[in-house]
């Protein structure tokens, strides 16, 4: 397999915009990927587009009135890690030689049209989801586990939103951008006890696309790119997993096949954008990640280590908690976060000396786990 | 690219299955294809999945209780051609050594729950499609302008379908199996002038898979496959195209990079399985995927060629016009059909020393052809 580059990144800011179809948002990430690649158009050889609610051929009328028709377009779902399994065929169609350089796009709009409503209710012959098996109680459930069986409290939990609140408010990108306190979040509104509103990532709109590219190719454009030193995406089961339900099986998986295939460890890993979907989720993929021990998650993020200035910078960006989650853009916006910080060009978020980064996510049918795809990924530079 | 084989085929029959959800369906083709390639399930290292309507990560839910999750799923979604989207990538995966085994499943129910009486609505913010311009008004209007272009009669096009019903009474697998007199075709109800009912492809259910293969693994294990000697999947637009909509650019431009792939041409392929939504389009695709000359699709059709027992037979089983048309799993049982073909396993349908196949299919988003993909594959044994 050929060495893979990201050469350019584009993304659109996220917040709602239900006056903004999802071609729309997807375009002009284009458009920006496009120039910030510095490359013609003309040579995306191949776009893989993942969304989840636009319907049928979202990619082709994202690309339709740039132009840029004509090559094969892929339109990939695979619920939240639709992104991350876009950015995994186009790396794979480089690596393999396929092709010399492509685009991995993501874009949705949750908030508009009529996939607004309907967009995360179960199936119709989803009992348990129903019953109210859905996302907040799936993870308000391992919440409650977790707090049982390691001793965090709600306010530890809290404590996730504060940072990466903290995080958003240097990040024009992000949908919510206002300082919160461990009170605040906790007087939010109920959502699923144990959390309440703003331990929750809210709904977005948005857009973001990478563009992929050989090393051959992109020595002779004589553009730099950050190295993609692992390209990983499995499926797996939440109920198949064994007794424990604070360890998700998928993602230590996936992760460790990630870190295989990089050849490096958490210790080398100076930023991670994880699935925080909830605020339990970050300290679950604390551990799953191996960036601290099993049940060290309080202790790990009160250590100030996955804060901005911490040895492992976690949702440096605002995380999905302050982004929000547009289902298919989420894993390519993830992307461009990474880019930008080996880049160093993340503005006031910037991390210092950021070498490597790593991106994850999890995700499943509407009723939670059961169904699950994971995507994880290692940039270098 | 290493050569690929495809080693195993299974398929639901098509029809309405109201109570069927699509990863039952699936569910019953993967047995079937696993048993048909004689492999053990836990070989097959990746799962493609064509569908389009049935929501958040249909793959995993096909897979799930088959045991087969773990392995990579990448859900796809290209319209009418997502089930060959899927072969495609399942192409990409063994030929570029990323794989040795992997899965092409199409599955779709179109028929039952929420995704029925929408499915196939055009999008709120489509003036043309809410104006009628779907699909039979699209192809009512290329079949007006052959007619007057080239002289073609409204008996020419009801022979297509008396053809494809002729060949379906062959097939247990298809939806209609009944004989139909020009006379029946032409007296059916009206869809869109001049269309009649009989000339419009019926809505259905169903799923089908194939197990694809690189020649090492194939050796290994002792099978005999059926060659992919071309895999091309495109993208284009319907409207971008020049003066004359009796010529479906983005299928000449598929077909002729796959009759270069495999490095021959139409006077090689002994049967087509192409995209007959409607009469109309059979005798576009004889044109253009070059099996006679312009405008002279009727005279090839009378010639008795494109019948089971002359030199190009095209839809075999039936054709969309007969199976239905389930869109996800279409492409894939395309496949199904190629291989029995090749096989010499298609019972009284069978095509006399048969040796090539191709498949073509092409589809776009819900209001015509503006955002559309192509595939086109050919097998040889």
């Amino acid at each position: 397999m050929r060495e893979v580059y990201v050469i350019g990144v584009g993304m659109t800011p996220f917040g709602k915009f239900p006056n903004r179809p999802y071609y729309d948002l997807g375009k002009e990430a284009v458009v920006k990927a496009v120039k910030d690649a510095n490359v013609d158009k003309r040579e995306i050889q191949a776009g893989y587009v993942g969304n989840v609610k636009a319907g049928m051929a979202p990619g082709q009328k994202v690309f339709k009135e740039l132009g840029m028709t004509g090559m094969q377009i892929v339109n990939v779902e695979n619920a939240c890690s639709s992104g991350q399994t876009a950015l995994n065929l186009a790396y794979t169609a480089v690596a393999s030689g396929q092709y010399d350089m492509v685009m991995a796009v993501g874009t949705e709009n949750l908030t508009g049209g009529r996939t607004g409503g309907e967009a995360l209710a179960p199936d119709q012959d989803d009992i348990e989801g129903i019953l109210g098996n859905v996302m907040p109680g799936i993870y308000a459930m391992r919440a409650r586990r977790y707090m049982e069986q390691y001793g965090a409290t709600d306010e530890d939990l809290a404590l996730v939103a504060v940072k990466n609140h903290k995080h958003s408010s240097l990040n024009p990108y992000a949908q919510y951008r206002n300082l919160v306190t461990v009170e605040e979040v906790l007087a939010s509104r109920k959502v699923a006890e144990p959390f309440t509103l703003l331990q929750c990532c809210p709904v977005a709109d948005g857009a973001a696309v990478a563009v992929v590219c050989s090393k051959e190719k992109m020595l002779q454009l004589g553009a730099k790119g950050v190295k993609i030193e692992a390209s990983i995406l499995v499926s797996g089961l939440f109920k198949n997993q064994p007794s424990d339900m604070t360890i998700p099986e998928i993602t230590q998986r996936a992760s460790r096949l990630a870190y295989e295939m990089a050849g490096i460890g958490p210790e080398d890993i100076n930023m991670v954008e994880c699935h925080d979907a909830f605020t339990i989720a970050e300290f679950l993929y604390y551990e799953t990640l191996g960036f601290c021990g099993k049940g060290e998650a309080a202790s790990f993020l009160r250590s100030g280590q996955a804060e901005l200035g911490g040895r492992h910078v976690f949702s440096v960006r605002g995380g999905l908690l302050c982004m929000g989650h547009p289902l298919g853009a989420t894993g390519v916006a993830q992307t461009v976060e990474a880019v930008w910080q080996l880049r160093g060009q993340a503005g006031d978020r910037q991390i210092q000396g950021a070498k490597t980064a790593m991106i994850h996510i999890t995700g499943g049918g509407v009723s939670g786990m059961d169904n699950a795809a994971c995507g994880v990924h290692i940039f270098s530079v």
